[in-house]
């Protein structure tokens, strides 16, 4: 049906095998390398003197749980909006995140929390490995309906590694602080995407053009996601932040700057739609802008009117790069963004860290107190002025566009190889290419997979 | 297409119009007023010797999250029930929640918690600014598909100011307790809503009466939001108790409440069913009239008996309410009650504002001991007996119902201004008044809007 | 319209008494016998000099929201896949659950802590009603649209009663740890349910199997579902362990092995699947297999390696067990097993108890140090070796079988009581039996039921 025989074959062992195999090397590094660290092991927790109510997980878990479920019930329905191609987007997305997280503890473990030759793991490492995941998803919203799961898990496997590396760079090396991931996670999982799907454009993709819209009821599935996202995404942002007045400054800047780009996206949605009429794709996607801008900086003093400006900026920049941009970036630059995650996260996230950078170049020991300690600990200790973690953060915005770019081409040539699961250009946003699909109403027969013409890409 | 040009280019501007000048408004009287509270500002937290775990975010946001889930996914899926106004149902929830949590905000502050000029604000204005919100949409609930976004808009912007004076009223100035909002929040916004739809009554509103019903799979999506407003009840509840076994016992007996309150309305659901079958709408709204009922009682001594009568007799009146009541509404006192709010809001509101009554009535010193302080202040500092705390509820009361229905009746006056986006009588219901609306099936063109006749109204 | 006039009559009476009766007999029980716990009650809270930090309600009640969502969300939902059963899929979850957990309040508490001639409630015992809940919903799953709602009620009331004297047997007498209840819930619920639809087992059905299989977005609502329960998993195996390192721990392991699960399940579907393609219920089911298998094990040191090989294991035999075991049990076991629970809680349940077997026989005094007491007393107190505690958790297992057969049989047969509202061979699966159903389509009709034949067993 989908090609020839030997294709088919083919797609039968490359997805199984690619799966156990890298769920079988990730379990041998685990069994090797991985260890519960000492709040979560049960001799270690008591050769302390440690109160019950002490251990990490009562700050973290409620937050932790958020974020699990913006990683695989927001990211998944939101990308639920086309029409024939549900069964992938929550699907891939479950499997993607799935492997990712299990992969980025490792990356992770090894970069950031090696020690005495063990990763050792608790709430703070799942949550780490769930932000890595989000942006593997994040980059998969620029390729969706136009890769298949192996692809798609190769991307995550190569993906995962420089999302470490690059995270290392700007945490560590760079001192940089960027907490909710404005850039670590959102302008690198953006750009990474992007230039992937540059690499992969298909000039062909107008065979597929009458499914890559939304339905009716697919655009309500794609507005749980939407929501989930919109009402976690303070705890996203603050669940790694200093415990104390720094986690719960971070939520209440989010939660406003979340409310200011809802207002902004309806206000130019309906300015720019056709006969004033609101569009679902920008509310499903630019109203969540808010939450991005303010990644690296809702741990600071932004104040509440800050979170208020950006989050308003966000959403306007973000529906009108949909209304504008997301045409000229396919027509001119063959960036194919199924998502337009360069409006959602690409520009946000570059909007956030700018703003990173303007809110650390404002700090001052007056306005911080002690707390300047848990938000810039190397302003505190009289390491660095506000105005150098200001050129900090900006040089860090430079080496993410690099790496996120460098990386998404060499993983897109990569991907190009002709073995892979790749779905014609005919058969693109279309879920029978992967799965058994029953029919959309009953007693219907399975409805079969209309191959509009041979695909000179076979 | 929806009236003439004129009219359409008007609506065009009137929503981005309305979104900017009240998102720019807010953000100025955030800028001068809106300032982190002591446990959200880095300065203020570590200049106290105060432990981490003290602060008041890991009290409160797990709590938070709930209600914040239950306002966004509950109230606005909920809404969903109907055929073709899911996008308008979560697409308005929103938009008025965005803009009301942040509205609310302002005027809460400035009611309670003015000090040095300044509004102070942290997780426990965040859940208070979602209850308002949460009252808002109960209002909506009453005008749904009968209302453009910027009427909505206009409603919250007069309801939240009014929700604010009549909640000090209550609660600073009569010492009525109303933890969980039976009074303030449903009774309020119940009534507010249907004194609104009374004075926006359309006699021919039956030419969208084909729109008015669900279809299969909306009742589905309703459901979700019946589920997460469900589970998530004995959180809305307890969110702003007092801490310790305040906020346990007022999450058990909601929790309680709301399962006899279940089994109250399948009971009756079935019993007055044609052929003896159950009846969505029912299960959708009235099993959840069981969290309304107890909003004022739960925090108190209510026992887990009293939980489980309370939440019986709600769901009971609740159903008999949408089976026997609402259509005498709308034929004898001409309130056209689209989701029916005067069963799940109204009348079990008031239930649980003389719940409220009888309970407070029945409070010993030795049934709250030293929690007599925390649940009934006045009563433990010898300033009032329980009778006379009975007799404030009970006053509360009627000062709720008069402050929603002339409130109601004032603003539904200012909503028929003719310039405002109210839909011709024959567009109720239909999302493609605001929405550019994708066909229900791929490769269907947009659905023509159908306008059966020329109206009357326009 | 369906069966006879009198039979109509029937059902019309049958459930409403039934919810009634049974509502009013649970809230006289509750009258004499439940009390607040010294955690929720407000003299006996400030009796004691606590800091309301240390309210029990702080560590529990995060995690017993998330259960809530996966019984209420979770299960609910994963059963509405079935293209014409969704309302009774969530809607006999709702209240088989709501009433589920008024009934283990009673029975859990006369068995477990019954003390002073009352029953003591809090967090702790909403958390364990709920467990008791789920493994109702997984009993219902096996029967699932063959089963009207009153003999579910009648199911309900009787497996509750079992299951808590199965599990006082268990933890009590027997000294077995089941935390997240491999044993105690996914055994006990799958077994009883599969021995329940044995007894049930209706030759004729393929009268109404065009009926069972799913239709394009039924799919995508039993995912939501799925993954509500999937990333909540880690809350349900650690809602009751220890607090600390012992939730910590469990939580984690129960993440890892989840992830491990999921790989295993896609590698598994594509390579058993026609043409390489994957098969929605393997992934809405199989994937979940990994929270199953750690529900015993998870608490201990199962190591992050023993977690993720336990779920690639569970993964993988739970679909291999929908593909090539569910139609033998069907054809030779006539056991007809609507949603395979077998296969999702059945085996991967079995396989978690045999773990727990396994990791409690490897138990040492160096890996759990003072911890030890925590997970296993008797092992610390000196009471039992490892290996003694090993037999009894095997020994436990067959307790479980038996109890679980037993009960389904004799409740099974219980059921087939003529004057019960069981549906008609040709209606099975089929929402109009029991709910007031709009079409699928605006402007359409109700949908006729159609009923192919006079049906032998009315």
């Amino acid at each position: 049906m989908a090609g020839s025989p030997s294709r088919a074959a083919g797609r039968r062992l490359q997805l199984p095998l690619l799966c156990l195999f890298l769920q079988g090397a990730t379990a041998v590094l685990f069994a090797v390398f991985v260890r519960y660290n000492h709040k979560t092991d049960a001799a270690l927790w008591h050769r302390g003197n440690h109160s019950n109510a002490d251990n990490e997980f009562y700050f973290r878990y409620p937050s932790f749980q958020d974020v699990h479920a913006m990683v695989f019930v927001g990211f998944g329905f939101l990308m639920v909006f086309l029409q024939r191609y549900g069964f992938s987007s929550v699907g891939f997305t479950f499997l993607l995140a799935a492997f990712a997280l299990q992969w980025s503890t490792l990356v992770q473990g090894f970069l950031h929390s090696f020690h005495g030759g063990h990763i050792h793991v608790g709430v703070e490492s799942m949550i780490n490995a769930d932000f890595c995941a989000g942006a593997v998803l994040i980059s998969f919203g620029a390729v969706l309906g136009k890769t298949g799961p192996a692809q798609l898990l190769l991307m995550a496997l190569l993906e995962v590694v420089l999302f470490g590396i690059n995270e290392f760079v700007l945490l560590h090396l760079l001192g940089v602080r960027d907490a909710g991931g404005s850039m670590t996670i959102h302008t690198f999982g953006a750009y990474f995407g992007l230039v992937l799907s540059r690499v992969l454009y298909r000039p062909q993709l107008e065979k597929s053009k009458h499914r890559q819209g939304s339905v009716y009821h697919s655009d309500l599935f794609a507005m749980i996601g939407t929501i989930f996202l919109w009402i976690f995404w303070p705890s996203f942002n603050s669940a790694l932040t200093a415990l104390g007045a720094g986690q719960h400054r971070t939520a209440l800047n989010t939660y406003y700057s979340l409310a200011a780009s809802t207002l902004g996206t309806f206000a130019l949605s309906a300015l720019v739609g056709e006969d004033g009429r609101l569009d679902m794709v920008h509310i499903q996607n630019a109203a969540l802008a808010g939450g991005v801008v303010v990644g690296t900086s809702s741990e600071m003093m932004l104040t509440p009117f800050g979170a208020l400006a950006a989050g308003f900026l966000a959403g306007t920049v973000s529906t009108l790069g949909y209304k504008f941009f997301t045409p000229i970036l396919e027509s001119k630059f063959k960036v194919q963004d199924t998502c337009g995650v360069h409006n959602l996260h690409g520009m946000p996230g570059v909007l956030g860290a700018l703003l990173g950078v303007l809110v650390a170049g404002l700090a001052t020991h007056e306005a911080y107190g002690d707390g300047l300690e848990s938000v810039f600990p190397l302003i505190a200790e009289g390491q660095r002025s506000a105005t150098s973690q200001a050129m900090h953060q900006l040089f860090g915005l430079f080496v993410i566009l690099m790496f996120a770019s460098m990386g998404g081409g060499l993983r897109g040539l990569l991907l190009k190889l002709p073995f892979l699961d790749s779905p014609l250009d005919s058969q693109c946003y279309e879920d029978q290419v992967h799965w058994q699909v029953p029919g959309e109403h009953e007693d219907e027969a399975q409805r079969p997979l209309r191959v509009e013409e041979a695909d000179t890409q076979a």
